[in-house]
């Protein structure tokens, strides 16, 4: 029993099992955030369809490829991407050995907590921002940089850690998915190395199954031990056509499900929903300015106009966060 | 019943099953085209030190990730890499289409069957060859293009199909490690478009677990409909330092096991072997002139070296083709 046990909690033998055992109980309990509406339907329809033997949508599990955004889809990403959050800390952090930032752009705006300031230094001054934060030492000092701030880092409205500002009703889908034998991917358009290290205890997703985007690393040996340094030097932009580009690239198959918040996820539904057989395209709207907040067509963060426009022509879902989640965060 | 047989053949329910109903059965039967040697007993010792629950090399199996090395350590790669001939063989299929061709290297010396000649067009000349033959379609296509060329391409010496021309004892190792808990991915030289059309067919390895060199993909709309262009640019070179740069970009975690056959695997043995706890570092030393070809330390296709210098003092296993694998190709 021991040994069922252990097996018990691990990957798709867990996720298999749990279905078997617990169909008949959660029929009730399903997606128990979701209100009654179309976007729960249209859900339920479409997992319903092509995991239905004999159906004529039927997936097999191995095509059953579910990609899902991060920031703006299952978690909050205003008033600021929480990757600029760790960032903007991090320059706090390292201010002490670099003096010159005082009298240096974009530094000295960040330092003074002058947001209009750093956003004026342009693209150049987040370039800076983003080589001075995140390159420079090994993939795994990153990693342990970013699980340590995230361990306590909180959003600055809420005060509630940034790791308890996910959506309650999609951590309920990628539990519905994964009980229905779909393959969980996030594509987003964040970093790969800073979502990594906290993805799967957050979400349940490993990190072989996080897409980001990603800088330039280099193999070398530093007192003899191989490591692999992080260069200031972009590799993969993983946001509008870089999304179906990194799918591609790291899965290898074409997803029959995609779920958005943004015009940068336009493509990626587009890639997704343009394949053969039934396909899932689905884009959140954030309108609940009470329990969340309430941005779209002019947004600097998570811009979302292109995709209301298309989404009816194109068959996508468009969810309400006002009316068609119950709940949005976690108890 | 039914349910239960389609989950049966799928993914890590069916190793973890399969692993708890089958040991007794299997322990006879442990990789049965092994010899009884050195080398057997250190695969067998270690998957044992890190599956047994309570010792102090026990890894759980999220993290029991194997790389694998493809050309010269799962199938054959003399006299020529697989995917050099299909590049050379395409060359000669495009050629009716390109009558400059007949006159311009390296282009020539293909289609009058002069290796010597292509070799002295020498990396520009391979540029262009890979330019030709691999790019200027879609990612699709071109997955077309090689399932169905391997469908029926066969080794100039053997005269049997590629994908005959795999080593059992490998396919053995890889089925004993899965039955273990482990995920196995390729880690190859090769392009990962050339391999995953039938790395699952051949070795049981989904889309998903290859990681190889890579050209950079564009996305654009062709007639309406979504395309990923392969572009005759490189992306990434998935050998030598390259290979632990892949690994941590698509798997995140650091290997526990490693399996090569060349100086191109070096890094990925060291990087993995570096790592804490118990590891596994193996070379298979290409010493069987009669069975298959004997070549190492000054081979132009999959050189073994350092490797061979390097092995006794890191702890790394060499595999003898002639004394430790009793059976080379499958039945």
């Amino acid at each position: 029993m021991e040994r069922i046990g252990k097996f018990f909690f691990h990957g798709a033998f867990s996720g298999a099992l749990l279905m078997l055992l617990a169909l008949p109980a959660m029929s009730t309990e399903l997606l128990p955030s979701w209100g009654e509406g179309e976007a729960k339907a249209a859900i339920v329809d479409f997992v319903t369809a092509v995991t239905t033997e004999g159906s004529s949508d039927y997936v097999p599990p191995a095509d059953r490829v579910a990609t899902f955004d991060n920031d703006g889809t299952l978690w909050s990403e205003q008033p600021l991407y929480v990757q600029l959050a760790f960032a903007l800390d991090r320059i706090r952090d390292l201010a002490g050995d670099h003096p010159e930032w005082r009298d240096t752009e974009p530094f000295k705006s960040v330092l003074a907590g002058d947001m209009a300031g750093v956003i004026a230094t342009g693209k150049h001054g987040l370039a800076q921002i983003l080589a001075a934060s995140h390159t420079g030492m090994s993939s795994e000092e990153f990693s342990r940089i970013a699980a340590d701030w995230i361990a306590t880092a909180r959003h600055p409205k809420s005060g509630k850690l940034y790791t308890s500002m996910i959506y309650q009703p999609m951590l309920e889908l990628l539990d519905y998915l994964r009980k229905n034998g779909f393959e969980i991917y996030i594509v987003s358009g964040g970093g790969i190395e800073f979502m990594r290290p906290w993805a799967e205890k957050v979400y349940g997703i490993p990190p072989e199954n996080v897409i980001g985007s990603s800088i330039r690393t280099r193999y070398e040996l530093r007192d003899g031990q191989p490591v692999l340094m992080r260069l200031p030097e972009i590799d993969h932009i993983d946001d509008k056509e870089g999304k179906p580009v990194g799918i591609n690239k790291f899965i290898g198959k074409r997803p029959i499900a995609a779920f958005g918040n943004s015009d940068g996820d336009f493509q990626m539904l587009e890639w997704t929903t343009s394949g053969e057989g039934r396909r899932l395209g689905l884009l959140i709207h954030h309108d609940d300015a009470e329990r969340e907040v309430a941005y779209d067509r002019t947004s600097a963060i998570g811009k979302l106009d292109r995709g209301l426009d298309e989404a009816p022509e194109r068959g996508w879902v468009i969810v309400s966060m006002k009316t068609d989640w119950t709940r949005i965060f976690p108890k």
